[in-house]
């Protein structure tokens, strides 16, 4: 629906209109493909060519078309007896004997699907790598800007808002370098006639198949796929994967735009709402988490439509076209809406500052413990450091966020056994969160390095 | 997308038109609903459902606007500020300060998901209605034709095509007595305000609601229901049952269809190939099961979209309406195609009693094993009755379909316990599939009953 | 699995040794039910009852056996002949005779599902009763405590938290409500015979369905139901609805908790970190949001299931057991807890209140519009409330939680068309909460008499 | 359930106990990794994973601990801690000292369930190469066996046997391919302590990491990734699809082994029915398609958790071990039972040829409008050929399987312009099946070159 999605180029280059330009290139290129191998004269190929041409010009503007062709669809159970029904009137004699020519049904279904995906791809990984050099670039910026780490939503223990958007920038990363391999090694032309055999080409089957796809600029498999359908379900998982990695990163960003927590917020402003006027919505977050919300049951259709019934399954496959189309609009959107989302992020790392102070020091109880535990053995010292821990949390309970004072330090600090073991600065040492980082600069590093050698491998 | 959809009625009434124009009743109607209770005058209230209806004319027409209220859901997360801002230019001042007065975008976008719903369901539930009635009326017309049971696709026991089709009746009643059942009590008005307290209407929340559900027709709830999910959740597990039921209907029909089957075809001559000019597909029934491999990956984003963060989700709730709309779609195609399917149904019994007869017999084997129990105790019955099934078996293996001569009637002749058990005739009444129906008419009777039950009730 | 789950008495009611019982109490009753009918004799069917009861206690301490029954799945397809070949030997010629009679492997598997459902429902619906009784304590406990209304995580208006309650009540009054139905409405035996015409048992198959329909406590449905799989979906659609409908709780009560919200805590300390002495985990919530993760997927396999081959699948039914299973555990889980969560939820109305002042009144902004509007007309009055709120908002920019001072009451009172309009008076009453809450303590009131009505209804 | 499951070494390889296993693996391998890098000394380290081992054997055999950790997790969230409290009284205070130190829970989770899946695989990709195999040689010794090619499960045009199982070959390959890159690359361990900063360790963190994973035999990540969960849903995504590649041979043996089309049948007899002694059901492939029906939704609850909460998530990461365990034991039955079902499938040719002849060579009409496109052109080719083609079929409605006569050549020799055009000889030639095969033997040929090719690459 274009209601209730945002426009972006994946959208653009996806959706019907997309659909039917690459059916008509198909047959305009098998036509082309027919006089590479001596099976048409090459005016008669042009024609075709030209009329395919023109009428993806149309077709693009007059969406009465898609109505005709859909109730082709309801009528024959796709639309491409309908689309050849269209063009042979614009056809001479000669051209219409050539065109769809050793095609099948599916083999224009197919082959769209995989036109469409390259193109989709484009402005896809064009998003997806911007995304990601935007989360590299918060990695590098904010490395040290200490922030509360958080599991199950409770404080942990510190980390930096840099290895956070390290993080973030893994999953694009990974999600980035499979949707590349799929463009790169699984996209492939479907040709193989009614039942996978090329036989209506007699022997010149295979060689149709090659020139059509140079012709497409798609690779040709060494077997049509008609009933193997892993090219489309790796597709599919791909796309899924984006749009998960995505949604991390916006649910971390709704999470962390919250009210309470206040740490990040979109740029220009967020979205608006239709009653109140001080509501500023973390809407491109929210667009990504949408979107991961729909896309695994489209996932989980794709690989529900591999057992389809030999030659070509009554169902299955005719399941497969409408959700690629879906899965490939909303990685767009929520890739799109990702980048946005990231190049526009505002930090504000005082604010993580004061998150992480808000329980006391109290997220530094395993760094207590581990510094007792060099001097007194780890029973006695995670004993310690608990009780310690809990005589501050009693101390904080209903203090809420702004009590004051420094408990675990205070409470710390009235445990002898502590204070003999680590004296008031080996406790102030061990209370500092900027201290109790561990390997955060080299992972953030190493999350860098493994960005930079995936690019460089991507553009090479 | 409509290219490789079936046009339906339902179709109609679902889709980015459907919900611009639900979303513009509900504009309308709640400005007259806030006349109603006395916060704002008539005649601005009609100047302004006056304007929305204005609009919804142009909107179904003019496709840009869609677009245009795409990007304000780029912008603002749902398109319904947009939409506002399309209205108020046409609006005199008066008018603009009751528009949208007291609602929230999710009132605005949930009432039209229910509004959307109800006028889908008409035809749906008419295409449901007579699908169930043809199926009840194949039960009953050929209750008594017999044919091959077939338990995991290998032939069982004899059944007739009446209680194959008394089968296919019952999935789809079921179907509708519980989409009927959500329809009555699950769909209802949303109006909750910002955050469901209704507090910009003041002491008159409840009473504009009220007016408002009037106005629409459409049930007030007693609370209201933005951060509870059930009712969509109801609604579309329903429409999964619904395209299911129909899935069902249509998996079976492909396969009475196949080439070596025959035994049913669809009318009107079935669905083109493209390439090949005999062939006879049966689209109706393909277009079924394949919206029933896509309906159930839906309804789990429906309900994974339940726990959405508190008062109104940030993603879940997003997840929502594009799916829900999907599935009106496919349920509606489902449907539609299945009624077309079973009304114009070409049934071949004879075909059916030759397939029934493929196996010489074998089908037979529990009903000699029975016929024998009654004599000798069910232990040597069976083991009786399996010897003589395996030696059939063994006879006829590689016979293949045309094997000619009833084998299991052969290898029982042939055993001397048997015929002493049963006799000559005892051994034909035992082979008669005839009379090894057990309890097909009244199990026909039954659901023709249940039928007519559910459908008289539904009519008082 | 039992390592990642958390036992509970709905896991007890399902499982293996569940539906292994369940299996063996049909094969019980069916020899009864044929005593019933004339078709066998009340010692020989006592006989085969007492195997069956024998072995299920048996079976419940040996789990060897279900490796046993497990090889017997992989060789038939299901697990019934491996059963029966271990309850033979147990028997006499006689009881031999009568073991299984007229019934089929489906017939016991899904006879068996529906007794597990059953069993299980028992404490599932006692969890969901009381944890509805524990919200409904809540809405109305704390139906005045003053909170922040969250819209996309953000500060939108203030509510009560009772009003929170009160819509999770409402979620898990529609989930019983529906379970319920389902239970009372859906559950039925199944007996069919081969291929659903009870041939094996001649002219008594319906008389002998009612009688075992009567042993077991089960509805006797009009219609065998093998080939029509209405009611296992519906069971699993109820199931996957209690689920997400504890899920959202789940949600909200996680988030509440956050370190930076604070409003709630899971009661008897949370759960604890293997590193953490502080941490203090929303670990029955969480419990409850990771199966309502699940759920969705498990819905969609029973729905993808629908569409099985005519009267036995051949992939689809095999894929129901283990699923419903599943769905069955997960419910269980998430609804006790979700019960445990609620019955010791901590509420801490104090730092509800602290929440709602962090934004310094930004939140009354809505508030502010409204009492401006009764003066001066709306636009205008939407116009100096959001120019009010822009000037507060830029003010506490960067401020944080911390900020002091009523921001927004200062900024309204600096403008002097506010100050004219309202007065100062009228400005305090404007922003005060407590005054803004429009219909809340009706609706609250309206859940909780829905509530009372259906747990009334329900008892009757 | 072990009780609707077949039991393969993939089923032993997963489950409760391989993950109890390898939890305990992982804080043994931890001990001795500590001692690698100086953090213990090695008689400490070695005491660790010798309790560890104990109790992993003992774990083995003793169900109930299984329970006991449930209960743990149902406190904590994760077994966890339930386990280091089972192992701490057999442990020396020193060793106590140096148990899981610097882990958190869902490090010991994440490894154990990238153990797990390395060691199930182990076993899965044999079946799977094996399947493969199978398929190959059956696509091998088939080539030339002429079938009928099917679409929407109609007869469309003719194919070999060996083309279908060279498409089945098409689909495993890719599986395996897909698999085994997830086993090289993506399997890795996961050590990142309590929030992904490894601070318990010290500057130590990422050695221990690299000894860890070392002794682990796993890959040492370069980041940790508690909060990426692109490994986990990569692995699910292989596992989905190699699911489905096996319920795509599933499906098509199962129709192939319709008692109407008898073309293959699984050998040994297939599965037993509990009430019909002729039945051989195709078992394997069943419970093929049955898991295939099984997998999409846990795939798509596996990326339904990829956007789970900062650095530990609450609900999404808890929902993935019981899935995860879950996929790997249905992707091992679905291929496990493919091996066998290929291994010791009966192939038919006769039968293949009997039903390739049913429809009196209307099956060839497309090859009788090519032979008459080269000598008239395509269109009149077309005309003709589609009216012989109607002229047959109407000739043969009802005549059921046993027509005799080659309807279409009798067609094709009434009509003077294709005879004027093809003579006898040439009709005859444009209606012989194995004449119009296109590029099956080069196709067939490249799939056997792409496997070849691939195990090659695998072994080297």
């Amino acid at each position: 629906m274009r209601l209730f999605s945002s426009p972006s180029e994946v959208g653009g280059a996806s959706g019907d209109a997309a659909w039917l330009g690459a059916m008509l290139d198909f047959e305009g290129a098998l036509a082309g493909a027919l006089a590479d191998v001596g099976l048409a004269d090459a005016a008669t190929a042009e024609e075709v060519a030209r009329a395919c041409a023109s009428l993806r010009a149309e077709g693009a503007e007059d969406d009465l078309d898609l109505d005709a062709l859909g109730a082709g669809t309801a009528r024959d159970g796709t639309p491409v007896p309908a689309l050849l029904a269209h063009l042979r009137p614009r056809l001479s004699d000669e051209a219409r004997a050539i065109l769809h020519r050793g095609a099948t049904s599916q083999d224009v279904v197919d082959t769209a699907a995989m036109l469409v995906a390259k193109r989709a791809l484009v402005p896809l990984l064009v998003d997806l790598e911007a995304a990601a050099e935007a989360a590299a670039g918060l990695a590098d910026r904010h490395r040290a800007d200490l922030a509360a780490g958080r599991t199950l939503l409770q404080h942990a223990s510190p980390i930096t808002f840099g290895l956070r958007a390290a993080n973030w920038l893994g999953g694009l990363d990974d999600a980035a370098a499979r949707l590349s391999a799929v463009r790169d090694e699984r996209l492939a032309l479907q040709l193989g006639g009614a039942v996978g055999t090329l036989a209506a080409l007699g022997e010149d089957g295979l060689a149709v198949a090659a020139a059509l796809a140079a012709r497409l600029d798609l690779p040709a498999p060494p077997v049509p796929w008609q009933s193997n359908r892993s090219r489309p379900v790796e597709l599919a998982a791909a796309l899924g994967q984006a749009t998960g990695a995505a949604g991390k990163v916006g649910a971390d960003v709704v999470l962390l735009a919250q009210t309470e927590v206040g740490e990040v917020a979109e740029g220009g402003g967020g979205g608006g709402s239709s009653t109140l006027p001080q509501k500023r919505n973390p809407v491109a977050a929210v667009s990504a988490v949408a979107a991961a919300r729909r896309a695994p049951g489209l996932v989980a259709t794709m690989l529900a439509a591999m057992p389809g019934e030999q030659e070509r399954a009554a169902g299955a496959w005719q399941a497969e076209a409408a959700t690629l189309d879906e899965l490939l609009g909303l990685a767009g959107a929520a890739v799109g809406a990702i980048r946005r989302c990231l190049e526009g992020l505002e930090v504000f790392p005082a604010r993580m500052r004061e998150n992480l102070d808000l329980t006391d020091g109290l997220m530094m109880s395993e760094s207590l413990a581990s510094a007792l535990g060099a001097k007194l053995g780890r029973a006695q010292a995670q004993e310690l450091a608990g009780d310690a821990a809990r005589r501050a949390a009693a101390a904080g309970a209903g203090a809420g966020a702004a009590a004051s004072g420094a408990s675990l330090a205070r409470s710390a600090a009235e445990s002898p056994e502590i204070v003999a073991a680590l004296g008031a600065a080996g406790i102030e040492a061990a209370l500092d969160p900027a201290a109790y980082l561990g390997q955060t600069e080299a992972i953030i590093d190493n999350a860098l390095s493994a960005h930079r050698a995936r690019t460089a491998g991507a553009r090479s």
